[in-house]
């Protein structure tokens, strides 16, 4: 069956392609105000089923959701310096409501630090409230002077959560357990993108913090993109809101806190990490559509078969879609869900029915060959999670592949600028050499210890920068 | 055990014992901007329960949930006239982006049906991308002059659906069936609010719908809420967009279309409907947490028990949760989950655990006896069950004792401001009526059948208007 190229090959233009799969895989459009996005149906179903993996993952490490507004006086936003500065170029500002101008002008959270600081200091008063554990999924507003769907948008969706602890330790402990039990989980073992976990340069550090961690993945250009982060916040936000509480010993303490997130752009990593010149490729234990099952033509006895399949392949747990448009020609559909990255198809024509097999395509390795129809309840549970181990190690090889060791600013810059990533000790770069590197638009991603672990500090021994560009 | 009286009497003064209750039970706080709500963990798990039991028959229904922008540039609102009329004086605007002043201003959606039937115009080409179902789960912004949380809120959370068909008749019966398989399904066998369904008069329509079916439910004060609604809107936002199918036989048509919505408003609905003096009453099916088993005192014994048994009634698919903070008095924490409304608290002493029993009380029914522990996991399910359906009855029997059949609009305004319902015929009412009763407040909440089942149309014979003060 040959195919029409309907997308721009990755090595002729790689942000081309990424526009055509995301518009030919039907997952966004852009939106009528600059910089928005409208996320259609499967790109959201790519978004809820994240959602999901990480809602729960959250609520394990004990957070609970809730809700705070999305607009935030004007005067909030000035009470803590740093994270201020950081923002304020970003803002969106409602001037008007109701047909009058308002009082106060109010901004359209760029994220709630101000407005949930602002409860947490009236909701905790004794040690008895802490830890005090919130998260919230929402939309937040920067405006984004050069936006791309799904990286950089004016409007996203996320979740922020936002916690108070008694003491230092346990803040910190618990940035990291976000860090590692949700993000890094659901990263590695749903999403299959082999991040690197890390934590920021001071000068990479979120507006406020004092450490960031974060996930950086690798995309198929060599670049790197921020998966997510988990901030400690020491107790800049307590001191700016007074938030303290009655300790056992009958003291009043300032708290310590943290605020971590997520959101969208994980979207625009899944298909940079994934997708190929054919489309996106879907992990198997993300795909909202595991196993799609084609009619190839429309002939009774195969409707009926395929509608069959697909409720037995229902009833073995697998998120199976039936395709019975037969209105719609074969080859188009196969395109179409090719592009889409749904793992595996099973086409099932009148030829096929009487010989009682099915074309097994799978997306992920390619390839189709034809097995027993009866099989396939059993045997796709396999396949899949072959198909996942297969993503990660992928990306685990692309990663390596194009990581060099080095010892020079200019190596890395080298490194950086053919699309790769270099490891150069910290010691050597320094805040004047991350400065030297950005002139040529490459950055510091994070820093690793040499065994690959999290460094304590920004100046333990031996603590190696991992430097790139990134989208 | 002498309970302090924490919450202003139902019955000396409804709205104060609203905003009690939501205050102490900790379900949410008056966000800063005039008319925002913050909604607390335990306000927003009501939610996010609601949420999850509607997009499941949503999704059953056969749409799929979409994420559209919150900014529409202004230039969008006129499009369809009715509609902007509707929401004009509502509206948010944002008038500055980025530091800089924008071009053209954004405003923040009241309600999708502009953006999205921007998108419906693009997307919609042939018969065969119909129908389109979409939903999307969002905040939305009206601004609101005199704001009550849950029930008349500055910013909101809802889901909007936005259907497109290829005939009257389809659109018409998928904005019944959502109505009635979505809505009523939901609010009659999970929130357990017997609300009545109806059609709305042509002046409480809907800005830009032909017809409106609305939920109503009757509050603990004999007003009426209107819980959620489904639009028939006709050719209008067709016209306005110029949303056209390609049909079978290759002429270009119009299509037709619904939205429909439900708000966080139900939360407040669902406080009025079920609350009493002690606070919330929580419907089983609902409830996010519906037994919490208590330690009375700090005995290791004791908690090892509790744990045990909350692990057991969470083995048998019980929402159960664990209160072993035994340094907050016990009396204190009992009247805590009783306000919140918890359906089933599980009391555990020493003296009880002596005796392989536990204390259970019912927050529905009231009440409180003696049970076997080991008995508990069997026997929960029931009772739950039984609180569920109670409940509903207490619900149905409200709305029947307080509704009264009359012949005369005097009539029905005695009713209304007593604090009840009044039946009315439609012919004897009509929109001269209806404005009439708007004198004192009181509105035609819905039209119904004889029957009580939807009419058909605003002038079907026999038809009955439902007659009430309203939040």
């Amino acid at each position: 069956m040959a195919k029409a190229p309907v997308l721009t090959p990755q090595a002729e233009d790689f942000p081309r392609w990424y526009q055509d799969v995301i518009s030919k895989a039907e997952l966004a459009d852009n939106g009528p105000v600059r910089g928005t996005m409208v996320i259609r149906p499967y790109g959201y179903g790519l978004w809820e089923r994240m959602q999901s993996e990480i809602d729960a993952r959250i609520k394990a490490a004990g957070a609970r959701n809730a809700y705070f507004p999305l607009f935030i006086p004007q005067s909030y936003m000035v009470k803590e310096a740093e994270h201020v500065e950081g923002f304020a170029p970003e803002l969106a500002v409602v001037t008007h409501g109701g047909g009058k101008q308002l009082e106060e002008p109010a901004v359209v959270r760029p994220t709630s630090e101000m407005i949930i600081n602002d409860y947490f200091a009236k909701w905790v008063q004794s040690y008895r409230d802490l830890p005090l554990l919130i998260n919230q999924w929402a939309n937040v507003v920067r405006w984004e002077m050069r936006p791309r769907v799904f990286l950089r948008t004016t409007e996203f969706l996320w979740q922020e959560g936002h916690t108070a602890h008694a003491t230092y330790e346990d803040a910190r402990d618990y940035a990291a357990r976000i860090h590692r039990e949700v993000y890094a989980d659901f990263m590695v073992n749903v999403l299959a993108v082999d991040v690197v976990l890390g934590r920021k340069s001071p000068a990479e550090r979120f507006a406020g913090a004092i450490n960031t961690l974060t996930l950086e993945g690798m995309m198929r250009d060599g670049k790197a993109l921020q998966m997510g982060t988990s901030h400690e916040l020491g107790q800049n936000f307590a001191r700016a809101f007074d938030t303290r509480y009655l300790s056992k010993e009958g003291s009043r303490e300032l708290v310590w806190q943290t605020s971590w997130g997520s959101s969208t752009r994980m979207v625009g990593g899944l298909i940079m990490t994934h997708g190929d010149d054919n489309g996106l490729r879907v992990p198997p234990r993300l795909a909202p559509v595991q196993a799609v099952v084609l009619a190839v033509k429309d002939d009774e006895a195969v409707l009926a078969k395929v509608r069959e399949l697909g409720a037995a392949l229902g009833a073995a747990g697998i998120r199976a879609e039936v395709d019975d448009r037969t209105d719609t020609p074969f080859g188009r559909r196969a395109v179409d869900w090719e592009l889409k990255g749904v793992p595996v198809r099973v086409e099932i024509g009148p030829r096929d029915l009487a010989e009682g097999t099915a074309m097994l395509a799978r997306r992920i390795p390619g390839g189709k060959e034809p097995v027993s129809i009866e099989q396939l309840p059993k045997l796709l549970p396999t396949v899949l999670e072959e198909d996942q181990a297969l993503l990660l190690r992928q990306s685990r090889e692309l990663r390596e592949g194009r990581t060099r060791d080095v010892q020079t600013i200019e190596e890395a810059v080298e490194v950086a600028t053919r699309g790769g990533w270099a490891r150069i000790p910290w010691a050597e770069l320094g805040a004047e050499g991350e400065q030297r590197l950005a002139k040529d638009a490459v950055s510091v991603r994070c820093l690793v210890a040499e065994d690959g672990s999290v460094p304590e500090s920004d100046d333990a021994p031996g603590t190696l920068a991992i430097v790139g560009r990134s989208y």
